[in-house]
């Protein structure tokens, strides 16, 4: 019985299957949970950064806009980017190459615009201007999943260097993509599993629990839920789950978009103050296409501070090591504002 | 038929089933690419370093030792890790923990000092240090492997900052596991597929079709092949596999140990020589426990350069986003000496 809450043990994540070590040794480590200085010396605007208003020319084309702020003539953007991953000139046919399967780089891989100011992070937003980001993700979200050669749209926003970023002004961006990653398959078919077995949606049954063991909450409101998961892959990840059984992003009403929005500045704003402004990535998980109605799956964001790096154990066993307890993690998070 | 040999296509890696995305144009972002000046300001001798020769009173213990080459005392070392992830005090125990599942962390977490020398990197070893270091990583393979609690034995090296190590001293690492993660073992019911399938291993399949198609091979011996994946992950990814169909690298023979030395320094050497030393991860990736005499598994050694970063996308979606194609980078580490 001693390792259920040892610092010294390993959980598994009951959706994923994945094992994660728990090891508060390490935090000892020469380097291990070096933070970043709050840097806050960009000007608010760069003559030479496209996503700033009056650069107009340096971009593609503007595909979205949201309606301005008090005296900003918008509040965000999406854009096409200049260096895509997937585009709609790809095509979408899957073709034997030899030994090995290959299909066209088929999708869509935009640019939202957070802020109109070069130098606005999530913590500074005003609550109308963070409503507008949650509506322009939600809008971006319904436009590409009507595409039908799309079967999956990740929206996610990488901030600061360490979480993969090239821009400094502000921005998110959505990847839609035509074919769906064999580890997003496997949690679908392990999720279908559990309601097979159960007759219920594994993501509300853990919902559930969390409410139930209360350690592991970091905030919550009516229509959402935040907590450290159990099996945390990495100090300090969050995830933001519905209250309301959905699979489908794109259902959350006007309500639920005001709730979202005040409970992620919230939380980004708690990360920001309590690691000294760590570099992190959101990421929204949502069905994927043709699962829309299914009763197992469960759309929910998951926040991940890189304030560790992933070491060649971590990148090739597929497991992962974390040395914080996420109960730990979790109290502090709940404390700090 | 486009695609085939685009450099804006998605491609599946037959054994993980991995989709990678290979996209060019994502050479050109801000910042990608960028590679650390090799610094060669490192004394040979650090009187703070524990693994410097004379500081073993800093070194819990030695748990194995290599003659040493010319003048020099020793030329390997294995010690325990003094920021053990897995240790043998741990217990084996697996405990239901309400809705969850956890267990000890019990396993083994080994250090190997790579040369006495604090600044000799890998591309400066003699050829019989570098043998040497094989001998160890073999010999401690074959002793961990002994103990009936672990499953796994990963033997790795994490070079430079982005690779995830916190200690300048060249050293690699041994983690002997108690379980096996589920990426592995999903591998290891799709190669089982395969041979269902097939009647043959997948990797010895796959290595024949790299033999026949060359674009992708960098170096060849009588007991080796290296090349970079069909779907490799990041840039400059290289895999090395024995010519000979065995799962356990515990199996390799004296006449192997010589080749893979000569062929993992020299590769080391090339990314060293044409990427201005680059972090860099490898990893062995050898059988897991019950499945030595297995016919479809295959023992071989990832080294995943670490010159981007994975981003949130990347992070959350299981897609992996490379801007080089493996051709490209076959040929160029081929042409490198």
């Amino acid at each position: 019985m001693a390792q259920k809450n040892s610092v010294h043990c390993l959980r598994q994540d009951p959706i994923s299957k994945e094992w994660v070590i728990f090891s508060s040794v390490r935090k000892s480590r020469p380097h291990a949970h070096k933070t970043a200085p709050i840097e806050n010396t960009l000007p608010r605007y760069d003559p030479a950064c496209p996503f700033c208003p009056g650069n107009e020319k340096m971009l593609p084309a503007i595909l979205h806009e949201s309606p301005g702020i008090s005296d900003q003539q918008w509040s965000t953007r999406s854009v096409p980017n200049r260096y895509p991953a997937l585009s709609s000139s790809g095509n979408l046919n899957r073709e034997k190459n030899g030994f090995y399967l290959c299909m066209g780089a088929y999708g869509h891989h935009e640019v939202i615009i957070d802020h109109p100011r070069h130098n606005k992070e999530i913590p500074y937003f005003d609550p109308e201007q963070m409503h507008s980001l949650i509506d322009t993700y939600h809008s971006r979200y319904i436009t590409l999943m009507e595409d039908p050669g799309v079967v999956m749209v990740s929206i996610f926003r990488n901030h600061g260097l360490r979480a993969g970023t090239s821009l400094l002004h502000p921005h998110s961006q959505i990847v839609a993509s035509p074919t769906v990653p064999r580890s997003i398959r496997l949690q679908e078919i392990r999720a279908e599993e559990y309601f097979d077995d159960m007759g219920s949606c594994i993501y509300c049954d853990l919902m559930h629990n969390e409410i139930e063991v209360v350690s592991r909450i970091v905030t919550q409101n009516s229509s959402f839920i935040s907590f450290v998961p159990y099996a945390a892959k990495v100090p300090y990840e969050i995830w933001i789950l519905p209250k309301r059984h959905t699979a489908d992003f794109g259902s959350i009403n006007e309500f639920e978009k005001k709730e979202l929005s005040s409970m992620l500045q919230d939380l980004i704003s708690r990360l920001h103050n309590h690691l000294n402004d760590p570099d992190y990535n959101y990421l929204i998980h949502s069905y994927t296409r043709f699962k829309s109605e299914e009763p197992h799956l469960h759309w929910y964001i998951q926040i991940i501070p890189r304030i560790l790096t992933r070491a060649g154990f971590e990148m090739g066993s597929g497991f992962f090591i974390n040395p914080d307890l996420p109960e730990e993690n979790a109290k502090i998070l709940s404390n700090v504002s």
